[in-house]
C-alpha cells in the first residue's frame, strides 16, 4: 500500500483521489491557504463544494498548518495547485519533499523567460530542486467526469520510465487509462497551450452570436489553426511533434467542457476582457494568462508571423482589438 | 475570365460554384448519370434540391449527354463526384480532358492496393493519365456553410506551386481562404481518413446513449487517438506530418456536422451496420467504405497494433463486434 499526499484541494486534485483511493492506497489531502473552507467541509462529510461530488470515505484531510504531518512518510506527492498557486508550492512545499518521494503534478501552465523561452512547471521545479523526481499529467480529463468514472485517457510524463510505470500502476483503473511519455517539454507545452487556444476556437462561436448555429466551418478552421500553432510551439519548446496529440485531445475537451469556452465566446461577442471577467467572476482564467505569456514569448522571439491566432487572441485580450478573426493570415504554403 | 466546368452536380461541387461565380468566372455544371433530376431542377430555377440553396443565376447546366459541349474550351475541370462516382469519372470523363486543362478534385477517399498501399484519387488518376495536371481540395468545409458565405479555411494540394497559386486566385474570396500544399499524399490521406475516424469519435457519443450528456472525456480520448492514428497513416502513406492538421480540422467538422456522426452514434448505441444503414437510408456512407478499406490495408501490412481504433471500427462495422471502446489498447509509451 502506498501513501499519496495531495497538495491542494481544488477540483483537479480532488478528482484524482478517485482512482488512487479505489486502488487501495492511503490518501491524504492538504489544502492551500485558499482551500480552508473546502477542507472544513471535506472534514465534516467528504463533500467537495466545488467539484459538487462526495469524495471517498477514508481520505484524511489537513489544513495547511498540518502540512508536515501530511507529508510524513508519503511515497508520492500530487501537486494539485492551480497555476496561480505555483509560487506557493515552490516556496512552501517543494523544500519539504525528500528526494525519494515521487512528485506528480496536475498543474498546467508555462512560464515565459526574458529570452523568450517557455518553461514548463516540471522544468522550473527541477531547476529549484535538482534532486527531486518530478512527473506530470497531461491529456483530456474533465475532473467531474473522472469522479463519475467516465472513460478518460491521459498521459503521464517524466524522465524515468520505471517511475512512470510505477506511477501508472498506482492510478490506473478500468475507467482511467494512462499513456506514458518521456517528452516532458512536448507534453507539458501541448497541454498548457490548449487553454490559450481553446479561447481562440471559442471566439468563433462568439463571433456567430454565441449560440450553437449548427455551423462548424469557422470553429474547425480555428481548431486546425490552433493545432498548427501548437505544433509549431512544441517544436520551439524542444518537444516532439508526437506529443501534440495529447494537447489536441485536451483542446477538444476544453473547447466543449472548459471555462475557456465561456470567456472565448464572450470576447467573440464583443465584450472586453474586463467585461467578460466581470460576467464570469469567481472563475480562474488560466487561459487568459497562458495566452498572454506565450504571446509575450513569441514577440520576444520575433515569430509573430507563425502564430497569427495566438497573437490575435493577445490583441483582443490585452489591447482591446476587435475580435474578428484574421482568417487571411492563417493561409500558408507547405 | 476563366471557364470552369464542374463534373457532378452533388452538394460538394455545387457549393464550390459560389466563390468561383462571385469571382466573375464562367461556370458550367454537368450532372453524372445519377444527377438527372438535380440538373432538371437547376435548369428550371437554379434551386439545388439536396443543398437546399439557390445557386447563382448565370451558371449553365448540362445533362451528361452534353459532356463534350460542357468541356469545350474549359480552363479548369472541377471533379465533384462522390467517391462512388470515381470509376465513372475515370472512364468517361478523364480521357476527354486535354493536358492543358487543370483538374481540381473535391472527391475524398483512398483506394487500398493488394500490397496494402493506400492510393489517393489524384495519384490513381495520374497513373491512368500521366499527362494531366491534377489538384485536390482538403480541409474542413461543410458545403452548406460555404454557400452561406460562412468563413472556411481549406487547402489546395498538387505538384506545381504556380498552378496552385493560379487556382487559388480563381476561388479565393473574403470568406473562402485557401492554403497551398505540395504534399498530395499527406493532405489527401488526412482528409480521406477523417471520414473513417469521425465514426470512431461519434461511436463514443452512442455509447453514452446518443445524446449530449455534457461529458466529453471519452469523445476527446477517441479524438486524440484518431489524431494519433491519422498521423501514423500519413507517415505510412509517405506524406508529411504537417498535413495532419488539414485532416484534424476536417475531423472536427465531420464529428459535428457530417453524416458520419449519425452512423457512428447508431453503432455506439448497439445497432448493427445493417440496421444503422436502414435508419439512414439515402445517405451515402463513405465513412464506412473508407474505414473498411484502410483496415484491410492495415491488416495486409500487419500493423493492427498501431491502429486499435480503426481496427475496432472495422470489427464493429464488418464483423458485428460490440461497440464498447477498447480504451486499454489506446495506451502507448512514447
Amino acid at each position: 500500500m502506498t501513501t499519496i499526499t495531495y497538495i491542494g484541494a481544488g477540483v483537479m486534485a480532488s478528482g484524482l483521489t478517485f482512482p488512487a483511493f479505489e486502488n487501495g492506497h492511503t490518501i491524504r489531502m492538504v489544502g492551500t491557504p485558499l482551500d480552508r473552507t473546502i477542507i472544513d467541509q471535506l472534514q465534516k462529510d467528504n463533500y467537495h463544494m466545488r467539484l459538487k461530488r462526495v469524495l471517498h470515505t477514508g481520505i484524511t484531510y489537513y489544513q495547511v498548518e498540518d502540512l508536515d504531518v501530511a507529508l510524513e512518510g508519503a511515497d508520492v506527492v500530487v501537486c494539485g495547485v492551480s497555476s496561480f498557486g505555483v509560487d506557493w508550492f515552490t516556496e512552501k512545499v517543494l523544500p519539504k519533499i525528500p528526494p525519494k518521494v515521487r512528485i506528480l503534478s496536475v498543474t498546467k501552465g508555462l512560464l515565459d523567460q526574458p529570452n523568450g523561452a517557455l518553461l514548463t512547471f516540471p522544468a522550473y521545479w527541477q531547476q529549484k530542486a535538482p534532486d527531486l523526481s518530478i512527473y506530470a499529467i497531461g491529456g483530456p480529463c474533465v475532473t467531474r467526469e473522472l469522479a463519475d468514472h467516465e472513460p478518460s485517457c491521459v498521459t503521464y510524463c517524466g524522465k524515468n520510465k520505471k517511475d512512470l510505470v510505477w506511477l501508472r500502476s498506482l492510478f490506473e483503473t478500468s475507467y482511467y487509462h494512462i499513456s506514458l511519455s518521456t517528452d516532458v517539454a512536448g507534453v507539458e507545452t501541448a497541454v498548457a497551450l490548449k487553454n490559450g487556444y481553446a479561447l481562440g476556437v471559442a471566439l468563433t462561436i462568439g463571433l456567430q452570436g454565441g449560440k450553437d448555429t449548427g455551423n462548424y466551418n469557422a470553429q474547425a478552421a480555428a481548431f486546425g489553426q490552433a493545432v498548427r500553432e501548437m505544433e509549431r510551439l512544441i517544436v520551439v519548446a524542444g518537444g516532439q511533434l508526437e506529443s501534440s496529440m495529447v494537447g489536441i485531445g485536451d483542446l477538444y475537451v476544453t473547447v466543449f467542457g472548459g471555462r475557456s469556452r465561456k470567456i472565448g465566446i464572450l470576447l467573440g461577442e464583443g465584450y472586453s476582457l474586463e467585461q467578460a471577467m466581470e460576467k464570469l467572476q469567481g472563475e480562474t482564467l488560466e487561459s487568459v494568462v497562458i495566452a498572454s505569456r506565450v504571446a509575450r514569448a513569441i514577440k520576444t522571439l520575433h515569430k509573430e508571423a507563425e502564430f497569427p491566432l495566438l497573437i490575435h487572441m493577445d490583441g483582443v485580450i490585452n489591447e482591446g482589438k476587435p475580435a474578428t478573426m484574421p482568417w487571411k493570415e492563417f493561409e500558408t504554403t507547405f
